[in-house]
């Protein structure tokens, strides 16, 4: 994943919370993922992609991951960038990555790979075509 | 509210986690919260007070609190004690102690006070014959 | 405690998480304290009370509660306040409040009872002179 | 990453909590990673991999990442699992797999990979004979 700000269409700021902090001063490994998992919400549901009509579509998560450059801690302002990385039939995946403030090179890159499932039988989804120019949008 | 193990009529088992730690190696406030809402919910489930059906009433918490004797930290294996400390109308206050492993004095002590409400307006709603005689099984 | 914007002198952004939802779709008690927790440790850092130095006093949680009057859910941006309630000789009350937004009255009410204490020996240390001066800027 | 339960040499179990469950009723990502992480800390805890002590070494995440096969959820008593996939020079990776219950096979399998640092510089320390000793004992 590239750990170059300008390679991330999409950005938001996340301020830290004291409780992200583990015992080791630095955030918790979960707390990375709860970062991305809102900022790429954030972006869906600007973009339109995520409704909240209960019968809506869903996006489950079926794979994720991190990758740990430099340490983030509370009281960090952390800037979250997103962009498009893969476009599949009814899944995706978001490349996800955290600056610290103002830096150009992210500290945490990740990934979130989708797949939009019918909101009461769980199954896959085809995306139509209005998620795919949504997430070709960001995808770089 | 009573630190003694003796005058909590219902116990739960709640390892602590890594994560549950902040910078300062103990657990953080926060964590003891969703420790007391665990206990509680268990009980609640396991008394037959909580259902499943989306259309049943909810307990809404509407002011919780809680004391902080001595310290807790992750790996301490801690024991939550559950009792109902009043019973109103609608409402009623179930008040939460956590023991460190063998501990007869709690660490902590904390309330809930909930209300019971309509799924579907969040007005209250009058507990009834049976909801009482469940709470007054863990009154003393 | 009060409900009023304008009486808490002293406030801070704190948007929202996805996590911080419970099942029930809005923020879980638990995630309360995480942003009271969070608000009152940047206030005490920029004040100048909070030192990063480890042998530096620490302030210990005594006591804390919450009263919900409104719910708050993921993805509102939330804006708390603090206030000082009360000072003693090494303990302080400091009074919290969330706002959805705009809003003007608060969502929650809330406090935090912190003791100073000696970062080795976790005894009770006096508030010095300095300490009070700046508790009583935000006390009202 | 094996999802079978017979590939994991170490198992513990992992009760839930309430607030693990965001608004679609489902653990949240991020608490899978809390799950992993507390269920490696406790291995290396008991295999005498990890020490308090101050200046001892540490074990920094550098990548992780999880496959999520099927729903966990409050109040699902998990089993988590961990073995060995991979020791290097400084670094070594812990597979991990999270059980619902008596279940054979996993819900969900993940990683972590780890590197031993100095606790003062930060920089990579070779893992020692004893520490090889104990990741060979739970690889497969």
């Amino acid at each position: 994943m590239s750990r170059a700000r300008s390679d991330y269409p999409w950005t938001i700021d996340m301020p830290t919370r004291w409780a992200d902090n583990d015992q080791y001063g630095h955030l918790n490994n979960a707390t990375y993922f709860s970062l991305f998992d809102t900022a790429l919400t954030h972006w869906q549901m600007g973009a339109g992609l995520l409704s909240d009509a209960p019968d809506a579509p869903r996006f489950l998560v079926v794979e994720n991951g991190c990758t740990y450059h430099e340490e983030l801690a509370f009281p960090d302002l952390i800037v979250a960038g997103v962009k498009c990385g893969h476009v599949g039939r009814s899944s995706f995946r978001l490349d996800l990555a955290l600056f610290r403030g103002e830096a150009t090179e992210a500290a945490t890159t990740g990934f979130f790979a989708q797949v939009q499932v019918d909101a009461g039988t769980h199954k896959p989804l085809a995306l139509d075509d209005r998620a795919r120019t949504i997430l070709q949008e960001i995808s770089r």
